[in-house]
């Protein structure tokens, strides 16, 4: 079977995944509206492609925070990337630095961040935090992270508790006994506390159990953030003009325009449309990222043209995984790359500078 | 098989109930357009979360005319619940109380006031009427209500023919021998006149037949229930913000704005569109319910956030008794508890008083 | 099986029609776009309906051109009625006297109007026009209607060429020998002249063989008409404001909003679409009647909400002859009368007369 | 089987093409979107028909560039016809002369211009040209078509690199070695130049193999293919009213509103939808056409209605081809010009003159 576009990995993953990890990833939260409608929205955008400019000579490159990456797409933050394949996060760091782009590891990883960073060296790496009711944890966790080297702190902001997957639910998912959420084990065992019970993180209901994070974060934990690290502070799940003002206003240096992949709060807006109310509000003041529904390079000149500095993929990622690890990764980042580049020379773009506004419009269905 | 959401009611009573049952409590006028609608048009509104609110201490009590009941999702009066359950509205009655909650008990009832009364006592509970062309009948059933300690009237607006369901028809549909419409025997019996033919009720069309009900009420009869009782009047069936006007002027305390489950007049709007305009046009002067379409937590909290004081389920209370009587009646109510608290704190709303418009948008689709 | 609602009808039509004269009937132009969105443009029109009035008594009578008919709906004009039903046009005339409604016989009548006259004496009745190249064959075509009682005169307007109905090409469609066009064949034969090939009639591409239908009427043969008759004219397959705009100027004394159920131009807009635009150019100064997608009695509560006096049905008609002939078509009309009753009291209206705009409001989908 | 509209041609062709022939046909652009949205964007268009007008008169010839063709719709310029028919671009060629219109060949045709040109002498031909790299084997090409009596060069715009078709991806499409780009294979002998691999031409990823077709083409070269030839300049791919004013701007004579077929960037507009815009911007200053989509004889009517002069088939005309080669090709033309015809007298315009946007809105769906 040819590997032609990422659909083709999406069916690998399906087939040969076993149903309790595929349905961990693919899950969506309530009737899954939202996870589907971030892909919907970007078929009702049409291009305004411009013709006859010299595209002979292609530059795809771009900078986030400063770090040049070889094209504007990088790895979401998702968990449990033993379940897709065995080497789990030190493979993804791996084709991430393969392909020079970003990637941003989880709190949720089954490595942990010291054997991530060992896996690859040198590559453009953020770590993604959840704050725990234990701050102490958490607070071991960012200065772990900046003293290895990781370039930014990926604070995700819509999840109090965990969205209803129906699907989980049913399965009773737990990680198998032999994977472990290492990087919270570590932190708990720092702090001399007891962890949560992370086996059973995600299938309980968010009153019996507690998965050990915390609901009352606010605005001003923000600042407390900053007082604990000089890295950049992103923050991921905002999808209101509201609160991205607020963002801004709180000092962070970048915002992902997410939905958590349609994981959390069903029926909220697609992630793209989300992005244009965001844009609109920042002002340039702070980049402004996107994840959710990005399955062609096109959707990624999509975002670009809308405003994102830089997309990042999730589940595309762990369907490269599932299919050869590192390597198949690599094959997802480089098809993606291929069709990005292929996009912006026949919409008349020579380099992401020239992609802008004028490049999309609305369809009226 | 695991009950995790309302579907798995509603796939369990569809397998286990009698058909001709299933088809009653399932069954829209006509072309069932507006049963589906009321479904379908929540999928077209799109909330607006906002993040980093302190979601840990969640409130979703409220109060309906003045009763506190534990969340704001009440059963909607619907008739002959010995079709679910053999122990019919008795195992409502008490599920409503067990869950702290509101229940409208039917004049089409197939227990008595006195027994549901029995079967749950201290509960919050209104009462609702269809007025009868034996007005005797009518008052001696208002006066009953009151006299058990029900503490609202529900007067059914949109009734003064029964719809076309054409299942029902093609059924033949008429209620078993042992089971009996006993509200209206009993009123029928005290009042010395000869009742309708109950067990014909529903499947007669509406020239032949006659159901009893009187289809020259006007206006003018809210007057004459005001003189007949001092319980609040709540006014069900309202879908415009003329008849929204008119209901305040004629001193009701409520408004249900509801199609009747779309089994009435198919291709009226779906409720939740219709809640908007009676919103607008009511200006708080009077509290504003909403039934119709409700099956899932994220529901309420749309309803809410457009301006409605509570939802009432109907259909998916009869999927809950039709699984265990009372107890599953209760796991639906729960159900839609837990996903309403966790949609809030999604949302970023710890209380039902933070529920806003700004929660909501209707999408472009 | 019970016949409840119009698509019962169809269903047996379907079922026990020759292939051949089922898929005329069915036939639309084209891709049958038009066809379907008749009924589908229904669909997005929604009641406003009012509730608390008194409609214990109903009156769902109507005039059109003077007469007194039971209910808003009439037979529309339909060629070749043996192919569903032995006794053909006879039969529908006798089953819209019956009802006390108006039936419209077409030109291609498989009886003389002298026999459709006959079977039904007394019936309010119209006849509608093709002119012939041969305009000596149809002014003895009107003048006959004339001298039988016929009360009106329809002339169709959006057949200057047959549409192109693919099955019928693909079947080869002609009618059976033994039956006729005989108000043709006798109207030729009083001209001595010799008329086109009837039994090729419908089948052949427009430039090969011809139909002989004249292709070049206009608005100045309704003049020409006005010299020949004193019936009053309704111009039939009116679809824009400024042909409405015309038919007015010209004198004629009703439109009949059409689109020749699809059959036609493809791609035009529904014909409850086109009411809108052709009731607001009219201004009242003519009666305005629609035609097309009418299936339930309330789209006919719709048609009339949006300003039409009165609607035709086609389809259903020849489905209700060719269930039972006669019996069955005069149950096709009562179901629609049930229904439009119904529909009126469950929208809050006792009356024709207190149908209007305020009833319906166009979705947004 | 009867052939009685064009989707049955493209049956035949999918039932009888090798499927590497059909799937190249056929492919559009990654998902397909645009491909299919150049169909269904008619559909969102609705005539307002004309009635009671003369049509019994009706001419559909029209100009294209001074040259009277016998109705408007011309062939497009697609490649590799031998694929379809065994004669190739020969039949193509006799076939539109039969029918007296327009011919567009491409430059990757499987017969050389000499022999087209020799099959069909005297017909209305243009030829379509990519600029290579070699700009030497293009001016060659130029100066061989018009010495050979084309009538117009065609620029085409939106090919910088070819689009990403996942089928022939896939099947590694590749010409059967028995075929030849025929035209290219001369050129590049002519200039004593090795051509690129031209069987490979289709299927490889744009970096790492080349077409040969020169990427830095701007709007700079119309001056210098107007230094190489007195042919009238017409481009082609052009999607917005920027690059129309351009093209005016540039001294061509026509403009093609065209998007490859949806085989370039996908989720580009659909080319009638992008006609709108292109020509307003134009205001009647050089001739518009449009090709993409066009399946019915009414969507010749509604292109003309919305501006164009003309319409262009493209793979309708591979179907005939594969059909019955000169006379399949025929057969469609004949079928869409019966259709044209018809849907011109249904909607009142007895000839191209009429025709004007009056006649078309807009659906809300």
């Amino acid at each position: 079977m040819a590997m032609v576009c990422l659909s083709d990995f999406e069916d690998y993953a399906k087939k040969y995944l076993p149903k309790i990890a595929w349905d961990y990833f693919a899950a969506g939260a309530d009737d899954c509206t939202t996870r589907d409608e971030n892909i919907l929205a970007y078929k009702r955008i049409r291009f305004r492609p411009r013709m006859l400019r010299d595209v002979s000579v292609m530059d795809i490159r771009t900078e986030i925070l400063g770090s040049e990456i070889s094209f504007p797409v990088g790895i979401a933050p998702t968990g449990f990337h033993q379940l897709a394949w065995p080497d789990g996060e030190k493979s993804t760091a791996r084709a991430a630095r393969a392909m020079n782009t970003c990637y941003i590891a989880s709190t949720y990883s089954t490595c942990t961040l010291e054997e991530i960073s060992a896996a690859a060296p040198g590559g453009v790496r953020w770590f993604q935090l959840y704050i725990h009711r234990n701050r102490a944890a958490s607070q071991q966790l960012v200065q772990r992270a900046e003293a290895l080297g990781f370039q930014g702190l990926v604070l995700t902001a819509d999840l109090p508790y965990t969205g209803k997957r129906r699907d989980d639910v049913r399965n009773g998912f737990r990680l198998p006994p032999h994977m472990k959420v290492k990087n919270l084990e570590r932190a708990f065992e720092v702090c001399k506390m007891s962890p949560p019970d992370h086996s059973l993180l995600w299938h309980v209901p968010h009153e019996r159990k507690t998965t050990g994070l915390d609901p009352s974060v606010t605005w001003n934990d923000i600042y407390w953030l900053q007082s604990l690290t000089r890295l950049p502070i992103i923050i991921k799940g905002i999808l209101t003009r509201e609160d991205a003002e607020l963002a801004v206003k709180h000092g962070v240096q970048g915002i992902i325009v997410s939905n958590h992949g349609g994981r959390q709060l069903d029926e909220g807006p697609a992630t793209i449309d989300a992005l244009v109310e965001v844009v609109e509000a920042v002002r340039g003041r702070v980049e402004v990222y996107v994840d959710g529904g990005i399955r062609k390079g096109s959707d990624v000149l999509k975002a670009l043209a809308l405003g994102a500095k830089c997309v990042f993929i999730g589940r595309p990622a762990l369907w490269g995984l599932a299919y050869k690890g590192e390597e198949g990764l690599q094959d997802v980042l480089r098809i993606l790359q291929d069709e990005f580049r292929l996009s912006m020379a026949l919409a008349g773009c020579a380099s992401v500078s020239e992609i802008g506004q004028h490049l999309v419009q609305f369809s009226r269905l």
